[in-house]
């Protein structure tokens, strides 16, 4: 089977329950931002290589639970598919305060905004963080006019702060100083 | 002469053809999006140097074509110097999906959703597949209000896919393994 | 003090001057997206190391700035904490002309669209600058619906000129050659 089928050629394409939409529609949009968000964790990992394995190993999970949530905003509430799904739950959120309960014990304190970059791989999670805040807001759009998994919304919302907390402990580990905003008003 | 010429600080810009809009207009959107594309595809070029010398010159080709398509994008239909202007046809369609074929040999069989990264290359192909993708709603967008060639909506939905293909084939010659999704349900 | 207040979990954030806002406003979209092409920025920086200390510094300040702008963006005409802001103003876009004039003397003359890429920081230097465009875009939507600082958008506007001015210059230091694009029309 060839990967294009030429089906979306003229700018329609399939929800997950084989239901039409423009590609513009806010629910892909929602999920092609996740898709994005996705890729950019990949960049920081192939930034990362071996070196720490334990954030490694956090950021394969992120973005294997990237395609749930992917799954998640692809299916409508009450489509036909939905009994194939399991959606984003509670604890899939539990789950990622308890990492940055972690890490952020390794991280500095945070006593103001910092340049985002340092290490290749610190540079990629900030850019990665401002793509899945980018997603954050579209899901906020997407939520105007259909309904949408709450548990999804506050996965986004955390996952951006986890990012933050990555990027931090990586420049840290990597010896790489952290750069603060010197407010305009105070220079 | 400089480069920067001021006419744009209250916010409208010049299409081609001399006409004015805002710089929010769905149009420069539309092909901004496709600099941004480009932009991430040169990223992987950086990454990948001189290792495989068919991806680069088919990277090259591509940036190339994608000012080919931003021009078809910037030119209203019937504007004043549409006639100056080659757009994009069925030959360049064609052309990408030659390219996919051929590379698909190569490829590992698409079995489900991998992990975008690996290969830093291949990684930044992932992220341009992405923004190909996001390039690609926003010309969907455009054809809600103004008259679009459909041979460049046919491209971009072609490019994505090529751009996966290729990210493939990099980490199968480089020798990295694909990660795939494991859906949360059968977790 | 916990990153996460989960006060945002509903898909409401506030502003600077504590006024909440859905994260789909446009205020949020182009302050958002200036941290996007901020930690672009950083992603160039990464990539260029300590190898240009000129080109370095600069990068340093531009993200200083884009928090300025940033604080600009997030704060709005009128509101209870405008007092404690300096917004963005003439001097800080002739700072901006200033360095584009300098670093262009260095940079081949431009005759044509060139190729975005080369040396990886050049490469990430030409994303930031299709992200910065995005920005741009950003904040015209935003002077749609309220009171934008013309002096963000003139900033803005400079920004990804300096940033194409500043990859070419990398790309020149490194001995990269310049692509230049064949339009379609004359290949
Ligand atoms: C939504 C969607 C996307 C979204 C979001 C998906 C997400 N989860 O994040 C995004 C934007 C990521 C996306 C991207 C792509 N997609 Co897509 N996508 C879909 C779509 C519509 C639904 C996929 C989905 O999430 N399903 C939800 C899950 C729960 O269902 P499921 O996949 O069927 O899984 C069930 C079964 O497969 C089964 N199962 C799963 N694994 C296993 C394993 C075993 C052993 C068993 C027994 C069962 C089993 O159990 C699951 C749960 O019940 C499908 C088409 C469709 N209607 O299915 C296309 C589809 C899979 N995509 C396709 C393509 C081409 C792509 C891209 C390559 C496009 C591109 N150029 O970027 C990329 C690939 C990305 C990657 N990294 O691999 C094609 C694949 C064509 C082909 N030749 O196989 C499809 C079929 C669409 C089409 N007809 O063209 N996609
Ligand atoms: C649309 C546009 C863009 C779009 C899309 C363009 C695309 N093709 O993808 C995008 C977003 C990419 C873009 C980006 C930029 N742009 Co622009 N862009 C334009 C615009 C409006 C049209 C360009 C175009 O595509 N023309 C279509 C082609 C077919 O026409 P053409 O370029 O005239 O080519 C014909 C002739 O030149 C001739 N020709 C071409 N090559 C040759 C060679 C020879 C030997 C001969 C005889 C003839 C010849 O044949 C062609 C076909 O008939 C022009 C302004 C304008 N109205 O022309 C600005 C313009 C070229 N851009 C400009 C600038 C500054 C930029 C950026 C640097 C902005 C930035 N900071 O990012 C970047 C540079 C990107 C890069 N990588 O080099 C400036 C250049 C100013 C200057 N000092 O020269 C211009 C003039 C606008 C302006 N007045 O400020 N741009
Ligand atoms: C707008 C905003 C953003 C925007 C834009 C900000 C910009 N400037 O570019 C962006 C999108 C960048 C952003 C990002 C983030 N933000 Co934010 N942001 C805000 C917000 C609403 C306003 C910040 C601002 O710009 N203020 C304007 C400046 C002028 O005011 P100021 O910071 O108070 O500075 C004054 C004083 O602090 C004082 N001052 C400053 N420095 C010094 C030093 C000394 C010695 C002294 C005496 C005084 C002093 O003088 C300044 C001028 O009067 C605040 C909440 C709030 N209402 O304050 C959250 C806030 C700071 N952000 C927060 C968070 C979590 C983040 C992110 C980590 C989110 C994420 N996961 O990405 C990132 C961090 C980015 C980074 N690189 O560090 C949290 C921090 C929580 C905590 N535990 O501390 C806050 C408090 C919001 C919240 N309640 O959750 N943010
Ligand atoms: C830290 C600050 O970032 C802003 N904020 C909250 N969520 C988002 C998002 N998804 N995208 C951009 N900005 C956001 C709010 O203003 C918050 O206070
Ligand atoms: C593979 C799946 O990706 C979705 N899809 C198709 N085109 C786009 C696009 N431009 N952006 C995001 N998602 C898209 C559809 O749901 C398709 O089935
Ligand atoms: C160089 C060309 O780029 C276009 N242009 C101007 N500003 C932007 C922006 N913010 N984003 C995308 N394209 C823009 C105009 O068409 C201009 O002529
Ligand atoms: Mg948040
Ligand atoms: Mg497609
Ligand atoms: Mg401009």
């Amino acid at each position: 089977m060839k990967i294009y089928t030429k089906t979306g050629d003229a700018g329609e394409t399939g929800l997950y329950g084989a239901e039409r939409v423009g590609k513009d529609h806010p629910r892909v949009e929602a999920y092609g931002t996740v898709d994005e968000a996705n890729s950019a964790i990949g960049l920081a990992r192939a930034a990362l290589g071996a070196a720490h394995a334990d954030i490694e190993a956090d950021l394969e999970y992120l973005q294997n639970a990237l395609f749930d949530l992917g799954a998640d905003l692809a299916t409508r509430a009450g489509g036909p598919y939905e009994r194939n799904l399991a959606r984003m739950d509670a604890s899939d959120v539990e789950k990622l305060e308890a990492l940055i309960d972690r890490y952020q014990e390794e991280a500095p304190r945070f006593t103001g905004f910092i340049h985002p970059g340092g290490h290749p791989a610190a540079a990629a999670l900030h850019l990665a963080r401002t793509i899945a805040r980018r997603a954050e807001r579209r899901v906020v759009a997407l939520m105007r006019t259909e309904e949408v998994n709450p548990e999804a919304l506050r996965y986004l919302n955390r996952l951006s702060d986890l990012l933050f907390t990555l990027a931090r402990v990586v420049n840290k580990r990597e010896g790489f100083a952290e750069e603060k905003w010197l407010v305009k008003k105070r220079r």
